[in-house]
């Protein structure tokens, strides 16, 4: 951790207990010593609650760094902070300089059960959302009654495909057997194009998603669909939806069947749960399964205002990510979910993680001194295994690893052969893994030794139900905001996409004056990339 | 680059040229200064071969750091070891220590077109690949004639799986309206449970894949499917067809309407052009598609043994990741394909490199010093920009990039809004993304700066076909055979996965036992993981 010059040095580095993490950094817990790692150790290193056990007895830490971990936590006044942000205290900012002022009330759209949040601004921003919600009921019920879709057509991007791509996944289990789902993202016309192929537009509902109703991708996508409807002598006003914020252009009731609304104190990539999301499950599985969704996603915001670190899942989370991260050194962390339902999970959490913590200054504009947010990557076990386990095991880079796994499967369909079933051999893959990575393995021959020391918890559940899928969402929504606490950075905007979209504009000025359809404002460096594709071989 | 303890400094880091690009690591070229990154720079640093320019003024490099590393692939006698491979010398091997000693001939699977190697062994193996081809022609124009099958069910992991899902699809716009395909992979029974949902058997085939023959995922999942068939009064033998190694198990054309045979020269993860994924791209696409992807991949294994960096694709890329891992020290590198029908790439891409070089031994069993392959990830752009761009941009973490675009789209489908078509707007995407890194932008509102230098390269095709697939899937092989000759490691191995099966063997066990079907025999440490399950709440 080396000092920017000329400023003074990080609010995280200067705390008390993150200098005593430093010298405990310098002398890990050793999990390949001898004695060292006891079953003793693994049944005692968890945390409870919302149905989840994080097993933690196979990261490198002791109960002098959990000790630490807590303090830091104290001193960053994290639990203080998130009741701040789930009373809906302005958390979206940063000191001194024109920054969005928002509130971040993701938490508000499912807060319809025990215990609500008292503040006003909570209270009323939940009940806001509850009418989208009762709105979208309603709409669901209609469509069940008339029977007149049996596909869904999501255009969006971000936030508004990620999340509701892998949640589909993760329910299609209960989906509805006359009912199916297509996404549409990419602003490349293929795939718009290869979705269209052989759908059946008169049964098709399209819902489009947007907040600003501008944004490029989802615009153009939304017309490309929109001529192919036209294209087909059908009326786009009665097969289009919008979710989009009061007062965008798309907040129309003339150009959709049906307007819900969303607002700018639910992020993006914190909208899975909101309307957003719940279009979709919604149509698939059923308004029912929704709500279940949302009723573990607020148990488990309920868990994170818990100050004992034992039953706060994803501040134990977050603890443990800056140890393998600040102060052991680890650049990337893995997402290995032992189950397929959670096949898309990681991406969806790329976006969680990386577009909230990604960032380079403090809550006061400096310049920090540290590193933030890793690179979060993954795919599922036991698929990753056949992949990229090899350098998991044996490379140079130590990547600490979060396995997910449930006790049960989904369907319940199963398969035993020589005395175990298929999922009780999913669930010995991934305990092996863990296991093999921890305490590694003697050799004299050098290829087949094993380092050991490698990091990682195994957060475990009961099934992959709505339910637990939306416990698991708001657990790591709020693993990411607890990190953005302690680093003392606004997890909250994404001003890092802003500049893309300048230069994206200036080069498709370059492409329509070529096309003969705009004006000639050079970019030299524009064209000097567009004209290799004239040369090309 | 520490050095390890009583040992030799590595060969890697007794090279001249490593020492020279040490030094000028000191100081790399900055994209940011005024002046040093102009148009012309943009037109003139590209290589080009097989369709395709690898554009890399973008890259921290300047004609003297291309220099050296043109320096650093002739001391490592990089060509030569490329010619090698190609020919069928004993690639795979660790010297003084039991190890696979085998020939590396993925490249004789796909060498029926122009100049075919001439040495024996290459031209034996060609000869062997192409009767499995033949076999393949010969069953595809059975099927077709027969139109029994509409169905295609591919059984199998990791390059069994991976490789021919990405291509499946990249290759989809060709797909046979009357033909599906389906994978199932994970041994998580979930997966084959879903896969199986609606699936008329009577019309499907099913390919199982393992060269051994006995891939626990696999046959799990062949058994699995199997009691499918049979409880729906349906005979295997007459669905099932096997892609294993002659003697295998599964070599039993008893049990299998066909049998295709692959080798121990063609690991798992450089299979997708042979049989493996052959079957089913025939199956979907037809034969002619495949063959089609041959030729490409053959095109550019030729281009791999140019020893001009300006026409050897493959060598400029892996020499480019080498300066920005070893050199400039960054550990991760992302894959961002602008093409939907990329979508799967990089999850094939990770098995590829990361499985290939994720070692930590030389050729001579000496623990390395110094850091050898990279994390590598990705998701397709535009929709990665929605999700994890914002801490390219503005992260800690800086991420070397590796973008790919094609001129045209491959459906041909597209849709024009204001001036420009959605492919145009993907391209200028691309574009943009990959200059903005490079120059970042100066604010005064710090939440509004980009530090810039973060570098990529692009690689620009004129469409994604079955020719530009093969040469793109050859040019991933080439870099990781490459920076493996380089780094001085056995790129072909896997000895890294073993140790995760041996106690997953013991941990089914463990379940066995607890089923009452199987010997008792303890293992602590596993119990007191699964012990956790029965705690579950």
């Amino acid at each position: 951790m080396t000092l920017v010059k000329d400023q003074q040095m990080s609010r995280f580095l200067r705390y008390q207990s993150t200098q005593k993490l430093q010298r405990l950094a310098e002398k890990p817990f050793d999990l390949t010593a001898e004695g060292n790692l006891t079953p003793e150790r693994l049944r005692g290193f968890y945390a409870e609650s919302c149905g989840y056990r994080l097993l933690y007895g196979l990261e490198c830490v002791t109960d002098e760094v959990m000790q630490a971990l807590g303090e830091l936590s104290q001193e960053a006044r994290v639990p203080e902070k998130m009741g701040k942000m789930q009373a809906g205290e302005v958390m979206n900012f940063i000191e001194g300089y024109p920054s969005e002022e928002r509130a971040v009330l993701h938490t508000a759209v499912r807060d319809f059960f025990a215990h609500p949040n008292p503040s006003e601004v909570a209270r009323k921003a939940s009940q806001v959302a509850k009418e989208e919600i009762e709105k979208l009921r309603a709409f669901i019920e209609e469509i069940d009654r008339e029977s007149r879709f049996t596909d869904l057509i999501m255009i969006g991007i971000g936030g508004s495909n990620l999340g509701p791509k892998a949640n589909f996944l993760a329910l299609r289990y209960l989906q509805k057997p006359d009912r199916n789902v297509h996404f549409i993202s990419n602003v490349d016309p293929d795939d718009a194009a290869m979705v269209l192929r052989g759908l059946n537009l008169r049964k098709s509902l399209v819902v489009v998603v947007s907040k600003s109703g501008t944004t490029l991708e989802t615009s153009t996508n939304e017309e490309f669909v929109k001529s192919r409807f036209v294209a087909a002598g059908l009326k786009p006003e009665e097969h289009f939806i919008a979710v989009t914020g009061k007062g965008s252009p798309m907040d129309n009731t003339q150009k959709y069947l049906k307007c819900f609304y969303i607002w700018d104190w639910v992020g993006g990539r914190f909208s899975s749960s909101s309307v957003i999301g719940g279009v979709m499950t919604s149509f698939a599985c059923g308004f029912p399964t929704y709500w279940e969704m949302l009723e573990g996603a607020n148990a488990m915001d309920k868990a994170a205002l818990d100050p004992d670190l034992k039953k706060n899942l994803p501040l134990l989370a977050a603890l443990l990510g800056i140890w393998n991260h600040n102060f052991l050194g680890y650049p990337t962390e893995a997402l290995i979910p032992y189950s397929q339902g959670l096949e898309r999970y990681s991406a969806h959490i790329q976006q969680v993680v990386m577009e909230s913590n990604g960032k380079r200054i403090d809550r006061k504009g400096q310049t920090l001194d540290f590193q933030t947010c890793p690179i979060v990557w993954g795919e599922p076990g036991t698929n990753a295994q056949h992949s990229f386990f090899q350098l998991i095991h044996q490379g140079t880079e130590v990547v600490p690893m979060e396995f997910i796994g449930f006790k049960e499967g989904q369907t319940g369909e199963d398969f035993e052969g020589e005395g175990t079933t298929a999922h009780q051999k999913l669930l010995s893959n991934m305990f092996a893994q863990a296991l093999s990575l921890a305490t590694g393995k003697k050799d004299d021959n050098p290829n087949k030794v094993f380092p050991g020391n490698r990091p990682s918890h195994i957060l475990l559940g009961n099934r992959l139900t709505p339910f637990s899928l939306g416990a698991l969402l708001s657990f790591v929504e709020h693993k990411v905001a607890f990190q953005g606490f302690i680093w003392d950075i606004n997890s909250f905007d994404q001003e890092g996409v802003q500049l893309g979209k300048v230069l994206a504009e200036k080069i498709i000025n370059r492409f329509a004056a070529r096309n003969g359809k705009g004006p000639d404002r050079p970019y030299p460096l524009g064209d000097a990339l567009i004209e290799h594709l004239d040369k090309l071989k």
